[in-house]
């Protein structure tokens, strides 16, 4: 997507050899304009797929989540929750979800009564790198027995497996904008 | 907000003497549509303030953060992290928030480039009960040297006190629904 891309070369900064930090406008501060357009190019790439849900996990895939349910015409979004929330109650699906940036650990929890089984779920977040949120989402959505259409991310890291990995597996993966490396600082981008 | 108390009403389930349980719609399955016409109704409470900038804090006040937002024209929404976020850098601001619902004290930080001085800001969440989130928004907005324009949220718990303190000190507070009482289960709200 094109908008995206020219964010991340315009604002988007390279760091070291793996990081893409793209804080300015997705995932601290959001450009919301942005962040909509975003939403309208993932329904642009899912709207023939029967999409009854969008499922993210907290907290930066929730924006994107978001436009993209709008782009449906208001469909919900669900948001899976990480650690032991007191507010989810014990009725849940759960999966563990290493996380790299954090070096932890996560749970990560979706009340059971929101995804009733046959739902058509589309997993939308901001990153996918190792794949490690994205798989934690399907494996409650394989525990819901609730039908996983596609996984849309904003930006994916391509020299990272997790992209490679879910599409060898059969999922339907879009990302709008894939970086395949980080060289002197310069994020750069695929064609 | 007439939609969002009959969500209340129908939706909504209270529990013990002080749980207002919205996670169906509001905090954890997301209706996209309801979340959509709250946006427009907080900016038609704060069209006249010249808000810069929604600030929020993760994870449940983004969905409403993002369509106040949109209904602005696209301004940012700036959400502040909870901990020690490793992608958050140390060129922050910061501020202790308790919460009651885990009861934990949360460091919240916010990257100063995000929040220039003299940003007018509107803080915007899902709750408001003791008003701790909303004061330590407040703090930060205090360091940056920002403008408070005033907080809008979705469900005040009017039986707690945050919201009085807020409006007393001069904060101009718009809730869409406010909640008087539970009793026996029922969601008592105000007219």
């Amino acid at each position: 997507m094109e908008a995206l891309k020219e964010a991340i070369r315009s604002r988007g900064i390279g760091i070291g050899d793996d990081i893409v930090k793209v804080d300015s406008f997705l995932n601290h501060k959001i450009d919301v304009k942005l962040s909509t357009e975003m939403g309208k190019a993932i329904h642009e790439a899912f709207k023939d797929d029967k999409v009854d849900c969008v499922l993210t996990v907290e907290a930066s895939g929730i924006a994107v989540a978001i436009t993209t349910a709008q782009a449906f015409g208001g469909i919900p979004v669900v948001f899976a929750k990480k650690g032991n929330h007191v507010n989810v109650g014990n009725d849940v699906y759960a999966a563990d979800v290493y996380s790299f940036t954090h070096k932890q650990l996560n749970s990560i929890r979706v009340s059971r009564s929101f995804l009733p089984a046959g739902t058509r779920v589309l997993i939308v977040d901001d990153f996918l790198a190792n794949g490690e949120a994205i798989e934690g989402l399907r494996n409650i959505i394989n525990q819901a027995g609730a039908v996983l259409v596609g996984a849309a991310v904003c930006v994916e890291k391509g020299f990272q497996p997790g992209g490679q990995r879910l599409r060898e597996q059969g999922v339907k993966v879009v990302s709008l904008a894939i970086v395949d490396a980080i060289r002197d600082g310069e994020i750069v981008l695929r064609d």
